[in-house]
């Protein structure tokens, strides 16, 4: 097997031209970074076989690829630019190098896309497959969940939904020659973190947070933490998530309404903020009230109890 | 069992208070911190169970203890200073609240004895337990592997092997009564990252390493990095491991040299500069050389051939 190090160094194929703040990179005890002007923006986020993936259903270039584009949703999540990335792996025994390239090709297909290269990292041996990413951002000022006021409107830029439909359609063993199955299944192997759209609302007061979970759920973090009541209007959202998901629900047998609210890992961005300004790129879905924090859902203009949260269809977290 | 961010804040009983370049703390998608002025410096360190730790020989605080010092001296390695951490913890099916406590309760340990507050993090569900810290810091000109220049004196601060001996008597189940042994079992289970230490170098010109996987083969790095060759001294290595490596060695029936030279997790540093002028709590301990890269440990005067590296104990890495 090769050493951590050139290992890492495939992560980074290009390193000195995709990271101009870099000083220094993988080789030495840790990356070094020329400091940003901006409070940075720190998080990390881990996919573990079994829990959040199954390599019956994703390979393990999918399996790359989302881990690390759920990390960089969490950018996105507050309005920060990304800077540098780093790469925890732990592998299975008998993985083989050929397999580890095959993960390596997602997480550096993911890490181009959204401009967020990789620096450093970690391997490691263990008993399942894990990949823990680090993302390092930017920005003049983070994006908090706490900051929603009465009177705000929410405003959901992406559709929300496809990818709990994709991936029950790939769970069932579903044949995805439907364009809308096929849409759906590619929202949930390849979904794109926010970070442009995020981008927008970093001069834009208001509260954000990334549709990871399911819609509704990651509302109640924001009423939580603003103290306030989100009124969420399904039928927009459900506009919102156009014509695949409708299709694909009726290929599924399942309730558009319920995979566009409970459905997770869409990387939506989820926003309140003045009724006045709408943020480009996104559209509205509710407003916020003063009242006992929690989210009330309306559907056909009647409150609707969606479910409790689809769990990531393959176990569950604490 | 508490949601993720009671048991994150769990992590920080104080945070306030102990991170002064805080500004978004546990509870929202990702940290913020004001950026320092100074180059960021940027790490990540996992630690597995059954490759780097098992618990038959560990409580769940020594394994939250010294996953997180690992991590942290990967700052002291880069002559950083610490600014914040973030932790990733995966936990196997029926891992109790009480059993978490006592993990966080070792990191809590660590964090605050290093200053390096951790703001934030990961929990998971997983097969086995395991750790993944981030370590974030700043240093004006962090120090490489890639620095030692022939004729620079080597210079090693802490003591070396004791790490390895107190695994040794740990594996074996031996008593620990003897003070020698006791010392060194001590060593390993609450080494301490050689931060402010590594601190002193930041304005010397030197190349810098933390001795992580044993002094002999961590000296191959800044050999192979500088393009050097090492000469190590391995009796003024033995004086400064002491009496207790002396002692514990001869209990275990081990060479005190092949654990001085090959054992690793005690975090000394191994620093390469100036022969004129010896940083302030490191010992001399050899020089470097032009020559093809590559160390060579005299002892008693004679080259000698050191075992290759002792693994950690319970496992291996790729």
């Amino acid at each position: 097997m090769k050493s951590e190090h050139a290992w890492l160094r495939a992560l980074a194929p290009s390193l000195g031209a995709s990271c101009p703040s870099l000083l220094v990179g993988i080789g030495d005890d840790a990356a070094a970074l020329v400091p940003p002007t901006d409070p940075i923006v720190l998080t990390v986020d881990a996919a573990v076989e079994g829990v959040h993936f199954t390599r019956q259903i994703a390979s393990l270039e999918d399996i790359g690829y989302r881990s690390f584009m759920a990390a960089a949703s969490d950018l996105a999540a507050m309005a920060a630019r990304p800077v540098a990335a780093l790469s925890s792996l732990t592998l299975p025994p008998r993985f083989t190098e050929q397999e580890l390239e095959q993960l390596v090709a997602g997480q550096r297909l993911a890490a181009a896309l959204i401009g967020l290269p990789i620096v450093g990292g970690n391997l490691s041996r263990g008993g399942l497959l894990s990949v823990s990413t680090t993302a390092l951002g930017a920005c003049p000022s983070p994006r908090l969940r706490s900051s929603a006021r009465p009177g705000d409107r929410l405003w959901l830029a992406g559709p929300v939904g496809l990818a709990a439909a994709g991936l029950r359609a790939l769970l069932r063993g579903l044949p995805t020659h439907a364009p809308a199955l096929r849409a759906c299944v590619e929202a949930w192997r390849r979904p794109l973190a926010r970070v442009e759209i995020g981008l927008r609302l970093s001069s834009l007061p208001c509260a954000l947070i990334d549709v990871s979970d399911g819609l509704a759920q990651d509302a109640g973090h924001i009423a939580l933490a603003s103290g306030v009541r989100l009124i969420l209007d399904a039928d927009q959202v459900l506009k919102e998530s156009g014509s695949s998901l409708q299709e694909a629900s009726a290929l599924l047998g399942e309730d558009p309404g319920a995979l566009a609210l409970a459905g997770g890992e869409d990387y939506a961005l989820l926003a309140a903020s003045s009724a006045e300004l709408a943020p480009l790129g996104f559209v509205p879905i509710g407003q916020v009230e003063a009242g006992e924090p929690g989210v009330v859902v309306l559907r056909g203009g009647a409150p609707w109890e969606p479910p409790a949260g689809f769990d990531h269809g393959e176990g569950s977290e604490p």
